[in-house]
């Protein structure tokens, strides 16, 4: 859209050092400018406008679920997922450059992260306090100059504020991974391996939600993710949201859709995209 | 199992003034000693070991979705869920006795809450201050008898800490509920009105999930909520978790289910319960 420059600008929300933007940064590989927002409404509308060709937006958490709110945006939004993207979640302990893990007294970070790392805590001797978010914790140990604090972070964070690491992935439980998706105005040409998410309503009919799988099982399209969501604006209806393999414009697809189509009271493809590598943490 | 006294003891994760527990004293009605626990492990354990009759659990948030920790603990543990409550959930601004809203400058609660009245906040020209909880930012305002401080928690902690509402409802979002799910070592009498929750995983076979929710519509049986999760022990496959209408001593859902026990890898009965009331927040 602009001519100044060639590099990517990529939205997400929060602050510098977040973990949406090392997801950024891991994905694109290369040179992208990113626009940290307060809000994910404020990413979608980020990139509607064309202040940015990309949106992270985090999809769901191996242990904190679907992010519910980044699929009621998606449901509004005109913005297509064109990717997706596994970012291992490591929370690490860091502190001012020459500080040694026995003079800390305390450790900042979100209240999750810190009841992520609890058991360590603990073995530490810190007493936690609780901030904003992770990325925030680290730069207020390096703003407020704390010499006896740390703060719990990802590796990234540490990096951007200039801190040192006192210990690494100090989580209690393995398996912590965010899957992102990435949102355009554009839409994603096939590759290889593909995935494709969509969100139906059904009529009110029994089995009208098992007649729209069945248009998936019958033709071997394997489904990956399904979820049912309240609608909102009509009770006792629910808005069912599903990914497969496979892409939009492979014919089994196309044929599955539009028979879908047919039988529901409204489809929304949300995207096809290449599917993302879900390398254990 | 003891005989020292006759009322009910409930586990629930939180401090005093938590919504959980105002989900405990409006579900029961009557006399009820509560327990609170700091962790879902230790709510269930509560019970498991006899030291409470009942566990309240979260099971999904209409704004924040399904909370995966307490369907990852159904999967593990002995207990059934005999019952489901609905607990509209409201933010409200209270401070200590005879403040006034003029004289308050800023306001505690945990990070979500205060998201959730982010706009409230700035029409009261406060500033937002993260804390471990809702409930544990109004015990904050009685133990250090803030002047100039307010906390955004449940109508339930002003009670419990004797502090004064300065605004009531202060979320900037209708329809915010909270359904519990209640567990017991006993299992649930047929009611008129029923729901029966169930996780299975199906044998590595395109449309066995197809299958399986065709024994119920099939029937007529209406699916109320369904969710796949990855299974963390064994890699690309799922654990599919339903809710549907009807008891388990139904005749209908009694062949239905051994339908799909024998397609299935494994399945669980989580429990037949009452349909809770879905009333609006």
């Amino acid at each position: 859209m602009t001519n100044q420059s060639q590099s990517y600008r990529a939205a997400y929300q929060g602050i510098d050092g977040a973990y949406s933007q090392e997801a950024i940064h891991q994905y694109f590989k290369k040179q992208v400018h990113t626009i940290g927002c307060s809000t994910f409404e404020e990413v979608v509308r980020t990139v509607e406008s064309g202040k940015a060709e990309y949106a992270f937006m985090p999809a769901e958490n191996s242990i904190a679920g679907t992010i519910v709110q980044t699929f009621d945006l998606l449901l509004e939004s005109t913005l297509s997922i064109i990717g997706e993207f596994y970012l291992p979640i490591h929370h690490n302990l860091m502190a001012l450059p020459e500080t040694h893990l026995k003079d800390i007294e305390s450790v900042y970070s979100h209240p999750q992260a810190l009841a992520q790392c609890a058991e360590s805590i603990k073995r530490f001797g810190l007493k936690p306090i609780v901030d904003w978010d992770t990325a925030g914790s680290a730069k207020r140990i390096l703003e407020e100059s704390l010499q006896k604090a740390a703060a719990i972070a990802g590796n990234y964070a540490a990096e951007v504020y200039e801190l040192q690491l006192l210990a690494s992935n100090i989580e209690d439980i393995d398996h912590n991974t965010t899957r992102f998706f990435i949102l355009s105005k554009q839409t994603s040409k096939r590759s290889k391996r593909n995935k494709t998410s969509i969100l139906f309503t059904t009529r009110h009919a029994p089995g009208a939600l098992v007649a729209s799988m069945k248009e998936f099982s019958d033709r071997k399209i394997n489904l990956t993710k399904i979820e049912s969501r309240p609608d909102r604006k009509h009770p006792w209806h629910y808005i069912f949201y599903l990914d497969f393999e496979g892409h939009i414009e492979d014919p089994s697809v196309e044929k599955a859709m539009l028979n879908i189509l047919k039988r529901a009271q409204m489809v929304k493809i949300l995207g096809s995209y290449p599917c993302g590598d879900q390398h254990e943490g």
